[in-house]
């Protein structure tokens, strides 16, 4: 990397700065603003390959628009950086992701040229669609709406209905499908290989300009075949130019595809299509991670990579010394192991093949391990018709995104009887992702739902012992949730058994006061009573390991209720409804009458934060366990 | 109509009966069956249109399929009547729809002939695709996969997530697009029309057909030219027999469009098609309400009509005599009623403007309502985007469909804090369409969303005044659920009014016990305390009405649990995590020791019957009601 003279970054703070620059020295705003985003990431880690596969695009836009009147909506957004630091977060932008900093995505609240806040896949096309027709409704027609998105996050159902609905309104809308073959991991499915097709074999434009080319002749040379060729003119013409294209077919005008990183012809193109009225989308072709020779090379590590030497690329804070496995690789090894053993036993991730660590078993197992794209939707009802004729699909999702498979998650799965086990990955606060991707109402949403099993393992053994268990006959519906980041435990290849559904575990003996815990969470319990006996030895707290939430352990809650006067219920998930809410409808069942503290996540919106910032803002760290002890014990 | 003899049908218990028949045979047998609905819909009501439609597809399919063993999924399954009478159900199909009957959709735990329960639409191609799946992991090289799914059903994401996979997978697939441009109400989108366009025009067989005659005449007069084809030829096959049809580029085979009406037709393409490996789509064109004149001229209002005359089509039970609107009806003519006033108004339905009663505003204000095809997802995101710029949706869902908008309620909504009003029709158990359709998880799923509004009303004069509270200034979101049927009050029309969000109602004082009920079910509990008083002059029963459960009065709560030793609540929801929940959180927060009943929905599945009927199997009409009560007085 050469010198970090940024003359033109310099003086950009907002668009309007931008919009003052020549035309020709954009290639150079360009440089400087990827080697800005080089420079951020590499000391502040967050994602990097998506922004610098748009720093053309961002520039061009932003350029060309007259952002924030005109809405621009960048789907998922963690492709944005540059878009923020355009839009006068350069100077914040070392607080990306961080506690109390800047969102690492677009957030309504954070800025005006943020349109929407995103983070889940897939949402632009609908919400931009949303604000066009408000401008057309309030009669706005200078007013642009742009939506940027992905190929991969096109795949998801989402996408199609607000594409299949743009169609009808004729709404003054501009989808720019950023195509560089890859969410996180490479994208599947039709749609992909279509793209694909478009763009490499290029038969589409080739074929389109030959026909053209063709008519032209013929037109000059042969009376016969002129009317055979008029006869069907206009047919070639309707099928070529409407439906020969997938976008087309959907009514939207289809432009493309055009090199995205060459930002004067994108400049150009996107004056020109302000022209063009209604729903039209552009085919950008782009590289994610461009102009950073590691990531374009290696572009699913460095989707998101950790500190990073800005000149050289090598990786910094890669500690080699041996520690605990993350939550998601137990469960991709354990994934393996078991279904060599089990051979009903198939996988199945909606995109994130790395980030569940599915992919171990695509490696090893390949027949029976699925990508399905960008589709919680599909992927729970896929599941359900695999479990319908006897495979026992074990399908990874992380839980905030399991959202979107709610419906499928009752009504075609739950309701079958089927047996699906649901690996909830990232549930709880996830970190420095924020809002958008915190897993805290699955406990809440699945809780509801009959005849549905819901766990979650104190460590890396519990996982282990939980995937056994749900592969044993006839389960159901078969949850388990467990949290983003490492474990506890470096020998965590424990021999598997089962634990019985609907029973927990009591982990110490008290006096008066009672902690019931769910999940890797019940190691900050541990923490706490272990750190309040040093500092108090003559006073006990008992703690109880509930492991499943549903069928809740009614037997262990009853020897609870009846030896506690003061019980603390602690889970990483909302209070409302949640490990809490199931104790004290067990004790207003029961006729007890207990003091009763829930800790959990607050009624409210939690933004990013280390994990270990957040539980502590929510009360449920350390600190916050042994508060609640203590008022407990020394107030009563 | 003429007799109903049905030498045929009489004789077809199973579908290997059926294949005992003569091809040229089949035609009376069709019939011979859609005579058999026609007699059977007209007694005992039901969907009728539907299943007329596909009679010839029913009769084709089990003549060709090794069903049960091959599987058949018919999507959304309201057209599966014909389906049912031929495997097996033709006795018993008296009980359609009825409590303790069979169900209206096909259901896994009924037949072995009925793949999987189905009733929300767009699951068939996911499920489909998963039967396929486990039969090629199981080396079934023999058993056949085949999905119905309706042209309004393919408009939902989750189908073009279920198509998108399948072609990565080459799963052994029949997909049947059973094309008759209707859902419920006509269909709309992009892709609807796409269909027309393809089978109206035939412009896409019509070219296919004439480029080929095109080619072999070149071939044979002009060296010159055929260069100039043979150099685009393939490029011409590549892009006509691929890219122009959606579903090609999706790499799914197209095959059609036939005509679903000549069963012997349909039964050779069937037979042709068993010999095509990988995944396939069969476009059929049927008319909805096929064979019975009235059903054809009026698809809508016979999607499900009442009881009606076999012979002349005449509605019976057409009570004239002025009863009280039903629920979705004081919606949509208040949504008009408010909108004139209130510019920002805008409505959206997924594909149900006759069923939400939405289709009053896309009469009287055409621009501002908006039908988005089934789109549930897209719905909610739609309004997100929407609201983002100043507008105010009424986005009406069904409530067991809202499920389906879940992330997008939490993440596209409330985590923007904008301005939706959400109007989940058809909430609570909701009578003959039985346990996929019950709209009783909505309480529990958004109580845990932080910043939602969530109310009830008690009867028709409060849904008019949470309509006009949501519409106020800055409410975002709100949620306003109401249940299938009518409502109570004949004069509807009052004049509006403000229900301060978070604050319910004391309807009346009592002794030692209080009601608390939410929603148009506290009538029964008014009912229940009229009885009771009547029977028990002596003694008085509190009753409030909450309206809102979220955020909930708890001065109102303070009152209850100061002045009442019992407190029963009623809510036509899941038990687990709705109002009886937020009522005991609010104990255990608040330190007091009640006893408390919490009646609703059971913690397992419910399945059709008529309201009254399911009340009083979970517990809470008007008996069960009273039950609650007496138990709690003459037992303390």
């Amino acid at each position: 990397m050469q010198d970090s003279n940024k003359n033109f970054l310099d003086n950009i703070k907002y668009p309007e700065d931008l919009k003052k620059i020549d035309e020709k020295d954009l290639i150079q705003v360009c440089k400087e603003l990827r080697q800005e985003i080089i420079e951020q990431v590499s000391s502040n880690p967050g994602h990097f390959g998506a922004s610098l596969g748009v720093v053309e695009l961002s520039v061009a836009l932003h350029y060309v628009l007259n952002t924030p009147y005109d809405n621009l909506i960048w789907d998922v957004g963690h492709q944005a950086y540059g878009h923020k630091i355009l839009t006068g977060r350069k100077d914040k932008f070392h607080t990306n992701r961080k506690y109390k900093g800047i969102s690492g995505f677009p957030n309504i609240h954070e800025s005006e040229y943020d349109s929407f806040t995103v983070g889940h896949s897939s949402t632009s096309i609908s919400a931009a669609l949303g604000m066009a027709v408000s401008a057309h409704l309030n009669n706005e027609k200078d007013r642009r709406t742009v939506a940027v998105i992905g190929d991969g996050s096109m795949t998801a159902g989402l996408a199609f209905e607000g594409m299949n609905n743009a169609a009808n309104t004729n709404a003054d809308l501009l989808v720019i499908l950023n195509d560089n073959n890859m969410a996180i991991d490479p994208n599947v499915g039709g749609l992909n290989n279509y793209l694909l097709d478009i763009t490499t074999s290029q038969t589409y434009n080739k074929v389109k300009k030959d026909i053209w080319s063709l008519l032209g002749k013929f037109n000059k040379i042969n009376a016969n075949t002129r009317s055979v060729f008029q006869k069907i003119e206009h047919g070639i013409k309707t099928v070529l130019l409407k439906q020969s294209n997938l976008f087309e077919a959907l009514e939207f005008r289809y432009f493309g595809p055009i090199d995205g990183h060459d930002v004067n012809h994108l400049v150009k193109v996107l004056e020109d299509l302000k022209k063009i009225p209604g729903p039209k989308l552009l085919h950008c072709i782009t590289k994610k991670g461009k102009g950073f020779e590691k990531a374009e090379q290696n572009q699913t590590y460095w989707h998101a990579p950790g500190k990073f030497d800005k000149n050289t690329g090598e990786l910094l804070d890669c500690s080699c010394e041996s520690t605990p496995l993350k939550f998601q690789d137990v469960f991709g090894e354990t994934l393996v192991e078991l279904a060599k053993k089990n051979e009903k036993i198939v996988g199945i991730t909606p995109a994130m093949p790395t980030g569940s660590s599915v992919n171990k078993m695509m490696e090893e197992l390949p027949d029976r391990a699925f990508d399905v794209g960008i589709a919680e939707q599909h992927a729970a009802t896929f599941a359900g018709g695999l479990a319908a004729k006897g495979m026992l699909p074990f399908c990874a999702i992380y839980s905030s995104f399991a959202q979107r498979a709610y419906d499928q998650i009752i009504h075609d799965v739950a309701l079958q009887d089927v047996n699906v086990v649901f690996c909830l990955d990232r549930a709880g606060l996830v970190g420095a992702d924020g809002a958008t991707h915190h897993g805290v109402f699955d406990l809440a949403f699945l809780r509801c739902i009959p005849n549905i099993t819901i766990a979650s393992p104190y460590d890396e053994h519990e996982l282990r012992n939980l995937m056994y268990t749900a592969q044993q006959k006839d389960m159901g519906a078969f949850a388990i949730r467990y949290p983003r980041g490492k474990g506890r435990i470096k020998n965590w290849r424990n021999n598997m058994e089962i634990l019985p559904v609907g029973k927990g575990k009591k982990f110490k003996d008290g006096d008066r006061t009672a902690i019931v815990s769910l999940g890797p969470i019940g190691n900050l319990a541990s923490d706490a009573i272990c750190e309040f006996e040093n500092a108090n030895p003559d006073i006990k707290i008992a703690h109880y390991n509930m492991i499943y939430l549903k069928p809740i352990d009614k037997e262990l809650l009853s020897e609870i209720f009846d030896n506690y006067e003061n019980i603390i219920s602690v889970e990483d998930g909302t209070i409302v409804g949640g490990l809490g809410s199931a104790i004290i409808e067990f004790m207003a069942e029961n006729s007890y009458a207990r003091k009763i503290k829930r800790l959990g996540i607050p009624d409210n919106w939690v933004e990013q934060g280390t994990q270990q910032e957040l539980y502590k803002e929510c009360g449920f760290d350390k600190e916050g366990i042994k508060t609640a002890i203590e008022s407990f014990e020394f107030n009563a």
